[in-house]
């Protein structure tokens, strides 16, 4: 069983930021995410494009804000659990939750903050006979550790940034690397497809398109798939299939916890502390709604401080705390570290 | 008259951002602020201090914060009435304001924003005869443009980092620089104090300590001071004479504008648009207050967000504004500039 202060569910830039004013009330912190990395939306969706409306940033890549945040939030040590998603929530007989995860993955913790964004994200599938046969056994949505190609076979179908950064990059892992897309064009940075475009003459990307993979065979493990190329059926043998048709957000398991939900989003009280209707449990960035709400990252970090100060008020009742700026009273890591502005000297001048 | 669609008064962080905001909306700002620069409590008591808890940056100079947000609004092109402090108010017929300062320029707009932090930033006098005489005239408590000092007699009085920073940057304009202090002990960043004592072995400063003035002399214009050091009076021939023993905010004329007014604060309602008893005028950042309300930079950008939502509303009624993502729909400057993300291109690969 995990233990924290706060339990975080959604590693996004707010849930991210969360820990950071949590720290600074020295309570600890620990993230589940269903996606491999931190960063929510900004890592898995836009991670090389510029946002501008991060105050003092007059651009920003999502990928760097979102490792600056990494980088904030470090002496705040929290905890990860990725590549799971929050799938039930147990209230105790003291107040506090426990929150199991679709691979059972336990975590106790006397407030919850929900940071999940637009939902859990879950995979675009192909529509393939027996595919749920293959998962995790040849076939996989999302690509965790690309040590796991190498030396391989490996069968890409799409035609975004995925698929295309992707074959990019296991070009130089995989022993083969085939990209497969139902038409010509693709879709993404220019400098991506011209990649690509240079790999296939070099003959380190095998490009089938206009085409779709209709059946998966293997015993046990996938060891082939058909592809149609027009109306032509062709074995094409490999070790690993792996479509990348997007992701896309769901709610899922979080709207039957019992919190009140209007369009997809929860409910909070926004003139105090976004909490939802069950006390200990938070929702904060994207995942909440109040009048006037505004879906935007900046909101989040607000959100998530006020949050802060509420769950501290709730773990500790009989303690006050006062705020202290990080300018005069710098930054006590968990991990030993101290940061703090150059103190002012008083002496005398000879 | 200066007219704008939104009025801010106040310059430090949060007007500032409001102004960004405000551009995303196509509305344009003018920013009057009761000091020479803009950046409020950042630019004015800590600018070469770290801040830790401005979401994504780590740690980030104030007055670093501060030239960042200027970049960040100049596609937005705002005013700025500086060293003039908003003094009164004046509802119109048709619901606008206008806005008069000390100096008596006014300003018209549908909308007043008051970002005025802890308070108009008023100088600390010595306590001297005739004082208010000289004003202007010899002493000033704020140095607007270090031109003015150039080859003349400068005495500066006061132990801390203005002082200190100020006797050094004037060392290279001024034809003489005397620094006074009641003490013999600085207080002050390492370096300026060890600088200060660097110039005056150099004899570009001239330091009398522990010392104090009593008395001031002219004739229309400043022309010299008296010194006391010990229980001995001397008199010291001066063009210049500039206290500089720290601003104090005053919340000041705003506290007769008619605002419901708490803790010294702007009561204003956060359950939607941190709008005040009075509709139209806005109050964000520092200046405002409202249950759990925290005095941090980075709740004044959201304050700010949401109230330009707001005025957008009441300027334009029977308009609907769909928010866009910055990253989707790029920046247009009111200068002509446009920033925007590299597209994605849809092309063949052949
Ligand atoms: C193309 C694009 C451009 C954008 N441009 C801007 C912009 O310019 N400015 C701006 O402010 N915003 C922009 N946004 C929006 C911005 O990305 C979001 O506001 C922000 O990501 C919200 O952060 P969050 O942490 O609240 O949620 P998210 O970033 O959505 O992160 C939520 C995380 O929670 C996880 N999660 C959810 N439920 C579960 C569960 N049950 N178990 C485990 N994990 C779960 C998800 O997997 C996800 O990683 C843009 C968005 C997109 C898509
Ligand atoms: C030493 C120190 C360290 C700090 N550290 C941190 C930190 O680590 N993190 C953090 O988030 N915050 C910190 N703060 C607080 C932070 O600086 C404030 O929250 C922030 O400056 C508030 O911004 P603002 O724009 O609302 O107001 P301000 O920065 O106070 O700016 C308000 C401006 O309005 C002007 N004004 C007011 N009334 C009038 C008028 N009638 N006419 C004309 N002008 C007027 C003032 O002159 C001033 O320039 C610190 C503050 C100090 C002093």
């Amino acid at each position: 069983m995990i233990k924290t202060d706060i339990l975080i569910i959604g590693a996004g830039p707010t849930g991210l930021f969360a820990v950071f004013e949590a720290g600074l009330l020295k309570l600890k912190c620990h993230l589940i995410d269903a996606l491999p990395q931190p960063g929510g939306q900004c890592a898995e969706i836009y991670p090389k494009k510029p946002i501008y409306d991060i105050p003092g940033f007059p651009e920003v890549l999502a990928g760097d804000l979102v490792d600056n945040l990494m980088e904030q939030i470090k002496p705040f040590d929290p905890g990860f659990t990725l590549g799971e998603r929050a799938e039930t929530i147990e209230k105790q007989e003291d107040g506090s939750f426990i929150v199991t995860t679709n691979k059972g993955t336990k975590h106790h913790a006397p407030v919850v903050a929900i940071a999940g964004g637009l939902g859990s994200f879950e995979p675009r599938k192909p529509l393939l006979e027996n595919l749920d046969q293959y998962e995790d056994k040849g076939i996989s949505y999302i690509i965790r550790d690309p040590e796991v190609y190498r030396d391989k076979r490996v069968v890409i179908a799409g035609g975004g940034d995925s698929a295309l950064d992707w074959s990019i990059f296991l070009a130089d892992v995989a022993s083969e690397v085939t990209l497969i897309h139902r038409r010509n064009e693709f879709r993404g940075a220019l400098d991506s497809v011209e990649k690509v475009e240079e790999l296939k003459k070099l003959g380190k990307i095998n490009l089938i398109t206009p085409a779709e993979i209709t059946k998966l065979h293997g015993n046990g493990h996938l060891e082939a798939v058909t592809v149609k190329v027009d109306a032509e059926e062709q074995l094409l043998e490999t070790d690993h299939f792996i479509p990348l048709f997007g992701l896309s957000p769901k709610l899922g398991p979080i709207a039957n916890w019992g919190l009140e939900i209007e369009k997809n989003a929860i409910k909070v009280d926004n003139t105090l502390d976004y909490q939802t209707n069950i006390p200990g449990i938070y929702a904060i960035g994207d995942v909440n709604t109040y009048p006037g709400k505004l879906k935007l990252i900046l909101c989040g970090f607000h959100e998530a401080t006020l949050m802060c100060q509420s769950a501290y008020k709730r773990i500790f009742p009989e303690k006050r705390y006062v705020m202290k700026y990080t300018t005069v009273s710098g930054i006590d890591g968990f991990d030993g570290t101290r940061k703090e502005a150059e103190k002012a000297v008083i002496k005398t001048i000879n």
